[in-house]
């Protein structure tokens, strides 16, 4: 830190991203990549011509690929907003639609940048602690006088609300914006960006990072009322116009016209998540219902840390969180079947060492 | 704008981007990208694996790009910090070294954005007009007693402070953080980088931009003492850590290891500014000396806005601002030396209208 920082900043902490060792090469279930690579489709759509046009500045409107979003989630356009990955739209609404007298709601255990991005900003929050069995209780946002964010499906739990109760805490805050965080959302739970439509305060937010098999892309979208799209644009020409880059635009678009293939890899990955839920709890796991890429699961035999620790050295990385109400946890990203079945595997041998 | 929105934004008054019109073909001199594409090796290195691999999160602590950057500028990669485009660096640097102690201290005349940063984050400023001549007198930034911002080269005039010049900027500032924007430094001025080494106050951003031919790729970079990089890292740490997507890391990495591809494409890009330059001059426009990729121009024969329109209904894009002090004139970036000669021969034609 320099002597020159703004004093607001001095005491910020960060959030902190997954680890990326460089030792070996490790089954990477810890960041909640997809398996899978981006469709063909995808890889054409970076041609030489787009790579060579790398010289002019991307299209700050993202029209194209904001029209095939909108055609594909029958909305319009003008509902739709891009962004270099869901955190900056995420930060932007922090921004946008909290304040001191609208402080930022969000529940105990959930993605750790909510709070990140409410400190930063210098915003009052309150998070509201989830019930015994990790669920989030709807009846705990009505009313709630501030920005309700809420992941859907929550993280790092993987469960997820019905869409009834998702229009329950939608409908009884007139007042406040709900952001709805579906980052997991194509795993199984059910979106609510129909309720747009219908909701002038719904801000729902998603992401090409998982089920898209684009995390390296940087490519988050928010689908809501235009009132509040224009609010996010305001914030975004006012700090980087030309926010999404050309290579993403075009991939992102072909990504949206191949729907059907990602579909098919979600399916994989929930075939595979129920094949590890079902062999982690014959070994005696704690595995909550995850309609996620990830399980979150403890077992009465090995520690949450040690657990992650062993697989670790076993070349397996999974998320670890420290938090005093978790720590018994690991979460753990779903990848192929063979992924799941080696995990599953060196879980086993770890068990009877 | 919703009734949501935080009050504090909802009279900001937003960045304009240069236009993209898409109703024809026209020669674009108006948002100063280079006309050459990026090398071949960038086109290579953005390969079929490495558009695969977009399923994985980018590096976020860039170390590969960060290490080459460090090479090629003589530096540590601890000096160097990478972001999505440079606007996000100034937009970090406005929040993390100003504040209502600390105002933000700029020319009167430069890039658009910097007044825009400081409204947004309610940072009060102070802008400092330039000389007569469009110059920027070095003295108006001593002892400032708050963040100096100076684009060296100045956009939109192109003109240039020499390296003693900023050296005496820094030196006269050893509390305040000195921002030396050089986006267009590769087209004849002088970088302060190597004086990072010295002042631990000077914080040098760059862009890949302009002349490394990447304005699509959205890539930035800072280079400073590690106390203001860490600075940086802990606002990029609170809002998005994977910032910069993996295809621009490798292509910004491949651009770095062809250097020499880039200074070439600047040299032409300053014959063909000296070729435009003199033929402007000769016929009766005030042209100022620039050493930027764009001229900064006005005719006593037509106004700078009605050149601007006439020159677009004859297929060229060139910039005119409506500020009362540079209304006469219009900023034409240099492209190859053939659009040069276009622009000359459609001015003169136009002169005799």
């Amino acid at each position: 830190m320099s002597k020159f920082l703004n004093s607001k900043y001095k005491s910020l902490e960060v959030y902190t991203p997954g680890e990326q060792p460089q030792d070996k090469k490790y089954i990477k279930l810890n960041t909640n990549e997809s398996p899978y690579p981006p469709s063909k489709k995808v890889v054409e759509a970076v041609s030489v011509a787009e790579i060579e046009n790398l010289r002019l500045y991307s299209d700050p409107e993202c029209k194209r690929l904001r029209g095939a979003i909108a055609e594909l989630y029958g909305v319009e356009a003008e509902n739709v907003y891009l962004s270099n990955g869901s955190d900056d739209i995420l930060n932007f609404a922090f921004m946008a639609f909290a304040s001191d007298n609208s402080p930022a709601v969000f529940p105990e255990i959930s993605y750790g940048f909510y709070k990140v991005f409410a400190e930063l900003h210098g915003i009052p929050y309150k998070r509201i602690p989830l019930c015994e069995d990790f669920s989030i209780s709807p009846s705990d946002y009505y009313n709630a006088n501030g920005l309700v964010v809420i992941a859907n499906p929550n993280a790092p739990t993987g469960l997820a609300l019905t869409l009834s109760e998702v229009e329950s805490i939608v409908a009884s805050n007139p007042e406040n914006v709900v952001l709805i965080d579906e980052a997991y959302v194509d795993f199984g739970a059910e979106s609510a960006v129909a309720l747009t439509k219908k909701y002038k305060n719904l801000l729902v937010v998603q992401t090409f990072s998982k089920s898209r098999s684009m995390a390296g892309a940087r490519l988050g979208f928010a689908i809501a009322d235009k009132g509040l799209i224009d609010d996010l644009n305001r914030i975004k020409y006012s700090t980087n116009p030309y926010n999404v880059n050309r290579l993403t635009l075009v991939a992102g678009e072909a990504a949206i016209k191949e729907n059907g293939y990602y579909l098919e890899n979600c399916k994989k990955v929930m075939d595979a998540r129920a094949y590890a839920k079902a062999e982690l709890e014959a070994l005696g796991f704690l595995v909550l219902d995850s309609k996620a890429n990830f399980l979150f699961a403890k077992s009465n035999r090995i520690g949450g840390e040690e657990l992650y620790l062993k697989l670790k050295e076993n070349g397996i990385l999974v998320r670890h969180f420290k938090d005093e109400k978790i720590k018994d946890y690991n979460r753990i990203t779903v990848g192929t079947k063979e992924d799941m079945r080696i995990l599953v595997d060196t879980v086993k041998k770890l068990l009877e060492e």
